[in-house]
């Protein structure tokens, strides 16, 4: 009896944006686990058992997670996006860490996915087609000094930058001050793109300039991008092109 | 007749990891544009025309891929990895911009794909898991001393760090440049990742102290990535276990 664990990348939100690989390991699997509206994109069938997890839990579902293949399961843990962009892997590895040895000799793989900045970014054009950073802005899990000072250093070194986790009900101010640190670094023109729930139903894509970039055009299922002060908009019928250029001057 | 341009990202190179959107598009594509080992991946079949070209020539490859969508053709622009991320979706848009003013109105969509660095993060754990950035070490396109200053900041902001294009053979002396800067920014316990050709037969992964980092341990199918002074290494038989875990410190 060998078991394995996958953490698996289910990608933003369509199914032909799962690759072939996750969609292989979810038909070998005995057992998936996640958060539940992630859980709720994999079909059930016998012999599959789903345990979906709020929110907030990662650790204690991570430990479920080695348990169940430590005891010969095969379990995929599903995240959105990629598992390895703020979300489930670095959880998962964090209680391998602290716990039982055996759990350092398990088959542990990571299957990577579509995240949500780089779905975002094909939608608007290119935006993050030069040097660019990922910054998650949700300070659950660290002090917001740090994130400030990465946004500065950031827009120092005029990296086109993607924010996970802008705003939640619960931090409702974090973004306003994530804008305010890039109105006093940024020129005025630099684009903005709130892309919410890509490649979903509910998918809305926005471009704004800076100036008027507004914390409430940001929810829990938006990432926001902001452009370097390379990024060139072109204008046409509907929603522009926004792309950074591959060159950058002397 | 109405065409159409897809920029498609075809992954990091094994077939499992292409979405099924990219191959709905190759499916439907009358040519195929690209670099010559990436338009190698796309099958032959009747009705489809394969333009291969080499490197070094995005722009010439990107008007022509518009002029034939432009004459009506379903044309899909292959890069490998992302399309958005150090790859042919800007290129394809700096010929809109200064091109006829009809290319603009063209059906233009960019097909993410797995991009190099999250690939060789899932190989090697979660070294990603926290802030970070991407860099492109190539200065065709961009001074050295805009390169150096990214690192630099980068390494202030304590972001982990994905680099491309760390080192051809016509620029041996850039990646042993970036490796004094970080030498001289971070501690000499910083992981440093080696992924070549990941998730194709010729994968290697090697992971060393900042230290022993060596120049030639990086060619140009290799993607390097560095820690943040907070990712951990868990030791187990064969290669270790890199990730950047969620929470940092007050």
């Amino acid at each position: 009896m060998s078991g394995w664990i996958v953490i698996a990348g289910l990608g933003p939100g369509a199914e032909e944006l799962v690759t072939p690989e996750v969609r292989a390991a979810l038909a070998r699997a005995t057992d998936v686990v996640g958060y539940i509206p992630y859980v709720a994109r994999v079909a059930e069938r016998p012999g599959l058992t789903l345990h979906a997890s709020d929110n907030r839990v990662e650790l204690d579902r991570a430990r479920h997670a080695l348990e169940m293949a430590r005891a010969g399961g095969r379990v995929v843990v599903v995240s959105s996006g990629d598992p390895g962009v703020f979300a489930m892997a670095s959880a998962v590895f964090e209680a391998v860490e602290v716990g039982p040895p055996a759990w350092r000799d398990l088959d542990i793989r990571v299957l990577p996915g579509i995240t949500a900045m780089l779905a975002a970014a094909a939608r608007a054009g290119a935006p993050l087609g030069h040097d660019f950073c990922a910054i998650n802005l949700s300070d659950n899990l660290k002090p917001w000094a740090l994130i400030e000072k990465r946004l500065r250093l950031a827009a120092q070194a005029d990296f086109a930058m993607a924010f996970y986790n802008p705003r939640s009900r619960a931090r409702p101010e974090g973004f306003t001050r994530a804008l305010e640190v890039l109105r006093a670094e940024c020129a005025d023109d630099r684009p903005v793109i709130f892309a919410r729930a890509v490649s979903t139903p509910e998918e809305t894509l926005r471009v704004v300039p800076l100036p008027q970039a507004a914390p409430d055009m940001a929810d829990m299922r938006t990432v926001v991008l902001v452009g370097s002060s390379r990024t060139r908009i072109i204008a046409r019928d509907g929603t522009p092109i926004v792309y950074t250029p591959r060159f950058a001057p002397e």
